[in-house]
């Protein structure tokens, strides 16, 4: 059976309704019931880990009765996993709903295959209705899912010749402001932002996300610095508008799984190039970003260490999508040909 | 007084008589003779070093008779200088020419300033006739008079993060064909293409230009070896149509100089990395050419080593003049933004 217009503005409704829930470990999710005339009888939406599902949400206004024949119309596939809160595409069937109308298939490892299990159980399932708004909503929850772990970007500035400094380590404005600005957006749309030890002992960063004039951004990335040394008490890090996480960076794969479980899906890694070097080097990123500054500088400060390339056939290549003119300086945004994990 | 369609006609002729002449140490040049009413006297050009100018070439076809009261059209200032074969400005003078119509203004530090000395000596002189295509006809050859030197391209491969070659030294096919055809095209528009010993022992290069078939370009560039080690018997540049040069590159001014006597104007460095650090800490680069490969490597083998940039204050600036993509590699052209000479 085609999709009503009913059932199209009850989507447009769940999607609305989507964005009460918070962004974070969760997606956001919205579920509107209808009758079989078509008139709502319900709405709901997901209010983050542990609460009800949308649909749960929704049938849970609702008597037994009410609910029969219904038809669900949810902005995520229902889920077929029994987590905290039990499958939803179980508490559809139970409720009696006869039909489901869905935007976003759900492409997680343990949570997908509803829409195929509530087919089985007779029920009347329609997928991709404002498909493109759902994923527009879910975006980097979506990423999340399919990479099994927080998106990682990692981000450095060199000269032409792939140095992030001078020989005695100065490397104060190699690169304009139209790039610095490039990196403070950047920053400002990554939930967290990671560096080594060496740069915060050597920099000092604020690890914020500030504006050409130097206010915050409103959205702030979490700042992680990883390392055993301790972070001195007067670092500006400490004064970062969100606390900040140490961790030893010993066991990479697990930070990431730990950082997602706290809601990060974007990860920023800003260097230094030990440890841009690790994540490379680990099969660990996503998306890279060269900011290169028209200068030549020589020596042995290199913007990246040693990645694992022993020999040319071990070549880490990248897909180079695009490059940009930022002032003086060139912006280079590229993609690891292939990502598969090393662990 | 303007010129007259006659003196423009004469111009182009000399341009074309010009080309007579061989490309090298000297400049093309050519002359015609007019007399008053605008009739072709004689012509001439000039046909190497150590032979007459152009102008003193047509002067001594005629009687002194002839040439009192004509008007010398050359497609090159006439000379000030008492080279091999005396001052052109006064050959003309003591001709008696009385209106000389020319092209180029001479921007050589020795030869210049016979419009000048023509004008003082009550000559008519009108510079800048068809200057476009005259400057077209001398192209290089006013480039290495304005260095007094010959210009320097230093051109290399890397991989995005600045290294040559993977860890074990091997690099074939860091850049794909395209940007392999453009570094061919490039040496075959070169006089000669220069590289270390080290290159030569590690390589063996041809350094001949190449189309993509295989096939040699019909210009060959000179190949010039830099290095104390000698030239392996069975090496390849043994068997490029030119004879190479070899020469110990203990003081790079010098020999860009003796380069120069030769009629060398374009000089292409193809590395490997220690000479072209040496070329860029000399000062003596006109122009960088970097084929970036969309890969990284890591890892001890830099592109360009120790330019003698200690602190970020002596970076080398360059100005990006393209970037250019070449099948997956980029080409970045660009030239340092200030290029004074050390010595
Ligand atoms: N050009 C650029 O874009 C750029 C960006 C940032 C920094 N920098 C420069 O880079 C320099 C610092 O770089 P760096 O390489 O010395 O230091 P770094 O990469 O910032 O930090 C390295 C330190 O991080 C800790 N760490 C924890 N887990 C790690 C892992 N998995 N892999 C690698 N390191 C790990 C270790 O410290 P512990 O001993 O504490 O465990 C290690 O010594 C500074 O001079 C800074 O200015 C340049
Ligand atoms: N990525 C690229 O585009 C590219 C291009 C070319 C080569 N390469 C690679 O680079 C490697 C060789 O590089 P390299 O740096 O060892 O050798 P190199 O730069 O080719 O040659 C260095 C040698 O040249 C001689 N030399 C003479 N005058 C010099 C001067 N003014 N400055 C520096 N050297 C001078 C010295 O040899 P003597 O001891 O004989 O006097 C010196 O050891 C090879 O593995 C090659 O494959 C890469």
């Amino acid at each position: 059976m085609a999709t009503t217009d009913r059932e199209r503005e009850a989507m447009r409704r769940a999607l609305t309704l989507a964005r009460n829930g918070p962004r974070g470990l969760n997606p956001q999710v919205g579920a509107v019931l209808l009758s079989p005339a078509g008139d709502v009888l319900a709405e709901g939406w997901h209010r983050g880990a542990g609460t009800p599902h949308a649909e749960v949400d929704a049938l849970s206004q609702l008597t037994p009765e009410a609910v029969r024949g219904a038809t669900a119309v949810v902005t995520l596939e229902p889920c077929n996993h029994s987590g905290r809160t039990g499958p939803c595409a179980d508490a559809l069937i139970a409720a009696g709903v006869t039909r489901v109308v869905y935007a976003v298939t759900d492409p997680g490892r343990a949570s997908a295959g509803g829409g195929a299990h509530l087919r089985t159980a007779g029920v009347d399932v329609e997928s991709g209705v404002l498909e493109e708004e759902g994923r527009a909503l879910l975006n980097s929850w979506l990423t999340v899912q399919q990479l099994g772990r927080p998106h990682v970007t990692v981000k450095w500035a060199q000269s032409l010749d792939g140095r992030g400094a001078a020989d005695d380590g100065s490397s104060q404005w190699i690169t304009g402001p139209q790039a610095r600005a490039d990196v403070h957006a950047r920053r400002s749309a990554a939930d967290a932002i990671i560096v080594g030890t060496g740069t915060l002992l050597a920099d000092d960063p604020a690890l914020t996300a500030r504006q050409p004039d130097g206010s915050l951004y409103e959205r702030q990335p979490r700042p992680v610095i990883i390392g055993t040394r301790a972070t001195p008490q007067e670092a500006q890090v400490r004064r970062h508008p969100l606390p900040f996480i140490q961790d030893e960076g010993d066991d990479l794969p697990d930070l990431l799984d730990r950082l997602r479980e706290l809601g990060i899906h974007r990860v920023f890694i800003e260097g230094g190039p030990s440890v841009a070097s690790s994540f490379v080097r680990a099969n660990l990123v996503d998306e890279v970003l060269i900011y290169l500054a028209p200068t030549l500088l020589g020596g042995s400060r290199v913007a990246l260490a040693d990645i694992g390339v022993e020999t040319i056939a071990q070549q880490r290549r990248l897909a180079v999508s695009s490059v940009t003119s930022l002032g003086d300086d060139l912006l280079v945004l590229a993609h690891p040909t292939h990502t598969e994990q090393e662990n």
